[in-house]
């Protein structure tokens, strides 16, 4: 093991360069520090300019809504499909990765009609093949795509499969998950049913509070597709409207540090700002794996400035688990590969992170690689 | 207005005199200011001890099991009805407030088999009735309660319920949310196929994360059965059995904030040192507030030592959102009643709240009803 000094954040935790739960500043979680109740006028003020906040990101004031819901990201998107697709509807998925299965099995648990067009995971959604698919089948009511696949950290062509499904008038429904906040997403470009998205990714707030933006002429049409009481976006969305209140006991601390990251994202410049700035923790990583002989999965031009997948290694001496836990112990945390098609890690961009971090990891995975005796990574 | 010092928890904010969310400890907000990657073998450490800790709370070492889940507790009331209860089954649910109503609305959307023994709010659930009405109809195969309905606060017979449903075979499904971890439930005494409750009611952590703690014979057979994909407890645990990691990103934060509070829970003499502190809060906010003329719903008998509701006096003076503003301002935040059958209002004993600041609240409320000019509380 390499005697490095050890990196830590201000609160004297390893750094995450992970798809999420990521690395928050401190001021986002000294937020948490208060308790308040859900009915508090201060609470339900701050709950309503986080919703607003949330529909001025995308653009959407006057056209769209926003309604928040408990849970982990998966939750809003199982809520999106179960809200937004009729029980006698037809939803085509766009996969390529873990997250686009996903929503395939939300489908079979609430046996919603379905078909996916699937290409593999380093290869974009096509847009093309779905302008066919939706010309030949007029049954498909919506399209779901992921705008970034964390499973290779893939960019798929929102803007491409946006004007597709606008094309032949169908719903288009985005998991945004990993990207909103930090790639472009504006309602006077892209047309959309509804997009759902997490506090804990590109906004930098804590876990546990997903929410969904929509147009409110497709959200009206949603009353009582729901195949969930808790999971009722629609239902959410008009008890907010009605009494400001939460229907359900909401995740409070959570929520006060989202508002605190929410303001903390404005401040940096909003999506372009954000955006930015992982483009550069981006650019600084890749350039640096480069030198070093790690090969990313994906081109440039297909790759998100999001997470980086990289293929592992050949070299016998390179051991994952030891490689791991080396960066970790020096005070960076990477992540797993996903990948069904080849044997990989990821590093990501996103979080509290900045040029220090990147190149604080390049250094210790530089100084693993020395201790792996690897003069030259291979792959054979 | 009066103007006594305002009164504030460490943390400078009010207390919270309401069912949740609650007043929690600095300790138990403190631990919330570390970021943890959810594959972080300390973060899996802490989460197993954690769900050790739930089964130790209930004395079902070897025989039963516990899966958390993120969001609400209403989202894991939803998710026991659907995993505990199969498409070909039939639950009764004993209904006297609106957590148990809401259960009816529950099996309402998952379209699960139903009928509902319904008392008034101010009277218990009726063990006598129940045993009759399983005798009659072999064809129920659950029976759900609520233990501690907070609409009145009324604490309802567990221990009859739960023989009742023993003698005739068929499976307990306990909603604890407001009782579990000050209220006895012990499973060598209380025979159930899961109960489930939340973090941040008496075990006092943070809201966003519930539990269901089952018996694992009950366990086993729910395989297939939840219409929903995040709320499956079976595939949950399993995924959790297998790798020790949740299958959606986990509310990291609350997690550390859940582990710091159980952890304090152990400390203060686990449910018999817990309770013992809420009945005493209960007892000085119960004689305090008769000494001052106001009535409470229930007779002693009927009440828990979790939240008591007082009827809304009927002077002319009394102006509830006054009273409440007024409370709030000197530190002291109450709850609106929730009853369809009397105009009321709340005032919760659960949280990190002890004799002080229940002498602190009824202060204030003194001083509120001097504000108003009146000098008898009156009902008509």
């Amino acid at each position: 093991m390499t005697t490095a000094k050890k990196a830590s954040s201000p609160t004297g935790d390893p750094f995450l360069l992970t798809p999420g739960p990521l690395t928050t500043s401190p001021s986002v979680k000294e937020a948490m520090l208060h308790d308040y109740g859900s009915r508090d006028n201060t609470f339900i003020e701050l709950n309503a300019n986080m919703l607003e906040s949330l529909i001025n990101i995308v653009n959407g004031q006057g056209t769209h809504v926003s309604v928040p819901l408990q849970g982990s990201g998966s939750f809003v998107v199982e809520a999106m499909i179960g809200n937004f697709v009729p029980a006698d509807g037809k939803v085509l998925i766009l996969v390529n990765g873990a997250y686009g299965k996903r929503i395939v099995k939300m489908c079979d648990y609430y046996k919603r009609h379905y078909i996916v067009q699937e290409t593999p995971e380093d290869v974009p959604v096509d847009a093309v093949q779905l302008d066919k698919t939706l010309a030949a089948n007029a049954d498909i009511t919506h399209v779901v795509v992921v705008y970034c696949e964390t499973t290779s950290g893939i960019l798929n062509p929102l803007k491409k499969v946006s004007d597709v499904v606008a094309k032949h008038k169908r719903g288009l429904l985005i998991d945004a998950m990993s990207a909103f906040g930090a790639l472009p997403l504006d309602t006077k470009e892209i047309t959309f049913d509804a997009v759902v998205a997490s506090s804990n990714k590109c906004l930098e707030g804590a876990p546990g509070l997903g929410f969904c933006i929509a147009s409110e002429s497709a959200m009206v049409k949603t009353e009582g597709n729901s195949p969930s009481l808790v999971l009722d976006l629609y239902d959410q969305w008009r008890a907010m409207q009605k009494t400001k209140q939460w229907r359900f006991t909401p995740p409070t601390h959570v929520i006060l540090a989202f508002a605190q990251a929410i303001k903390e994202f404005e401040a940096e410049g909003n999506v372009s700002g954000r955006g930015g700035r992982y483009r550069d923790n981006h650019a600084v990583l890749i350039s640096g794996m480069r030198d070093m002989g790690f090969k990313t999965l994906l081109p440039d031009a297909l790759q998100a400035p999001i997470i980086v997948t990289f293929h592992m290694p050949t070299n016998p001496e390179f051991d994952f688990d030891q490689f791991y836990d080396g960066l970790r112990d020096q005070g960076y945390v990477i992540y797993p590969g996903k990948l069904t098609v080849a044997n990989s890690f990821r590093i990501g961009c996103i979080g509290r992170l900045g040029k220090e971090q990147m190149e604080g990891a390049l250094g210790a995975i530089k100084g693993m690689v020395e201790t792996f005796g690897i003069s030259q990574i291979s792959y054979d």
